[in-house]
C-alpha cells in the first residue's frame, strides 16, 4: 500500500450514515467525546430535531459541516415529479446554508421507474443541476456532484464516473465561477482507470469533499456492505495523495453503510475505530 | 426502448453458463431441439467429456462456437503463479482452436489476494495477454478481452471499461494485425457513458463477441443475479444497433448467471424464453 505523511486527526469527519441508529445529538456528542471536528449529516437526521436546533447542537460541539446529504434524484417520468425533485434540492440548499455546510452533496438519481433510456435520464440530471445552480450561488453553498459506482446506475445515480461529473461541471459552469464541483467517494471511484487524471483535472476548484471507507472482498450487498478503512482493498493513501496533489485540503469524511456490522456496534466503538484507522491506514 | 429491425434467430447463441446444471451434451441437444445455431461453452463443461468428444457433440448438433470461456486471471502475487495462469491460457487457446471457436474470452483477473495495488494488477494483465498473443495468432484464435463491471474489480477483473480494454488492444497490437479484440457483454458495459464512442472506436476488427442478458432492478447479488433479456433496464436494441453500425455481424450470445431463477428451470423452458426474448426485445 502507498505510504505518505501521516493523516492529521483534525481532518477527520464522520457522516451520520456511519452511525445509522443514532440521532443527530447522539452523533454530535459522540464526536465531541472523541475530539472529532467534522460531521456530515443526512437531512432526515436534521429534520428530526429541526434546523435551528440542529445548528445549535453542531455549534455546541464545535463541529464543521463537511457536507449535507443530499439533494438530487432528478430523473422522473413526469415533469411534475421532476419539478418536485428540483424544489426539494432548492430546500436542501437552504438547509445547507443554514447549517454552514461546505457543500450540498448531490446523489443525482437513476433511471425513472420503467425506463431504459439512460441518455434521457442523464439529460434530466443535467437539467436538474442547472435549475439549482443559481440558488446555490446566491446562497454560497457549492453543489457537489457525487459520481456513484456503476452498480448504482439503475436505482441511485446515472452519474457514474468522475469524468462524467466533471463534464457536467464544465457544461454548467464554463467560466469556472465555482459553486459546482464533485464529492469524491473512494468507494464509488477506486476502480476507475482514469481516476488520477480526472482528480488532477478537477483541481482545487472542483474538489469539494472526500469520502472514505473501504471495498470489502467479498462484498455481499450492492448498497449496505461497505467496509471500515483498512478492512478492504482500496489504496486510500494513494487516493489521498492524489487529492492533495490536486489541491484538496479539506476533511476526510467517513461514510460507511454497513447493515450487518458497523451499524450494530456502539457509537463509541465505531468512533474509536474510525479515529485509529484514519490515523493508521488512510 | 430503442426499436430497430428484428433480430435474426440464426444469430442466437447460448453460453453454457445460462444452463448451469447441464452438461455439454444436454445443452447441445437442447439447442438442436430449439433450432439454435450457436453455443459458447465454459471449459469445465468441455473437460467433462474431453475435447475430441466435445467437438463431435457440437458438430453433430451443427453448432457454431461463438467463444470459449475462458482464459485469463493473470494477476497473482508470485511469478510462478502468474506463469501458471499464462500456461493455462495457452492451453485454452489450443482448446479454442480444437473446437473451432470464434474467440477465446479472457476474464483478466482482479487484485491478487492481499493486494491493494490496482495499477500493478493491471500491468500483470497486460503482461499476461502479451505472453499469449503470439500463440493465439499462430493458432488463429483471436483473444477477446471482456471488460467486466466495476463491481468485479477486486475479485474477477481489473479491466473494467471498454476504453481500457481497447487501450490494451492498441498497445499489444499497434499495427491492428488482429487476433486481439473485445467481447462486449451488455451486463458489464451498459452503464458506461462512453460506450457508444468506444464501440465505434473498436470497429469490426476488435468486436469479437456480443453477450446479452439484462440488469435487474433491484439486483440482489453481485455475481449470480443476472436477468433474462427484457426483464431489466438495459436498452439492448440500442446496443445492438450501435454494434451493428460499428460493423459487428456475429452472433448474440445469451449468458445469464442466475442462481435463484433461471438455473432452477428446465432446459427447454429456458431455451424457449431465450428464443422468444431474443426475437422480441433484443
Amino acid at each position: 500500500m502507498t505510504r505518505l505523511r501521516p493523516t492529521d486527526p483534525s481532518q477527520l469527519s464522520i457522516n451520520t450514515a456511519t452511525l445509522w441508529e443514532s440521532g443527530l445529538r447522539e452523533v454530535a456528542e459522540g464526536l465531541c467525546r472523541h475530539g472529532i471536528r467534522g460531521i456530515a449529516p443526512w437531512r432526515d437526521r436534521v429534520a428530526q430535531v429541526g434546523i435551528a436546533q440542529a445548528r445549535r447542537i453542531l455549534d455546541d460541539c464545535g463541529l464543521s459541516v463537511t457536507g449535507l446529504c443530499r439533494g438530487g434524484m432528478f430523473p422522473a417520468a413526469g415533469a411534475g415529479e421532476r419539478q418536485l425533485a428540483i424544489d426539494d434540492s432548492l430546500r436542501a440548499i437552504d438547509e445547507a446554508a443554514a447549517l454552514g455546510a461546505k457543500c450540498l452533496v448531490m446523489v443525482c438519481g437513476g433511471l425513472p421507474e420503467g425506463s431504459r433510456d439512460l441518455p434521457a435520464a442523464r439529460q434530466m440530471v443535467r437539467d436538474g443541476l442547472g435549475a439549482t445552480l443559481g440558488h446555490a450561488r446566491s446562497c454560497r453553498v457549492p453543489i457537489a456532484i457525487e459520481p456513484l459506482h456503476p452498480m448504482t446506475t439503475a436505482e441511485r445515480s446515472c452519474i457514474n464516473t468522475l469524468c462524467q461529473a466533471l463534464d457536467l461541471c464544465d457544461e454548467l459552469d464554463p467560466d469556472a465561477a465555482g459553486a459546482i464541483g464533485v464529492a469524491i467517494d473512494a468507494y464509488h471511484v477506486w476502480w476507475d482507470p482514469d481516476l488520477q487524471t480526472q482528480v488532477e483535472r478537477a483541481g482545487k476548484l472542483r474538489l469539494l469533499a472526500f469520502h472514505i471507507c473501504d471495498w470489502l472482498r467479498p462484498t455481499t450487498d450492492l448498497a449496505l456492505d461497505r467496509g471500515m478503512m483498512g478492512d478492504g482493498v482500496i489504496d486510500l493513501p494513494r487516493l489521498r495523495s492524489c487529492m492533495e496533489a490536486a489541491g484538496y485540503d479539506g476533511m476526510h469524511e467517513v461514510e460507511i453503510f454497513s447493515k450487518h456490522n458497523w451499524w450494530k456496534r456502539p457509537v463509541d466503538e465505531v468512533l474509536a475505530v474510525c479515529k485509529s484507522r484514519h490515523r493508521e491506514v488512510c
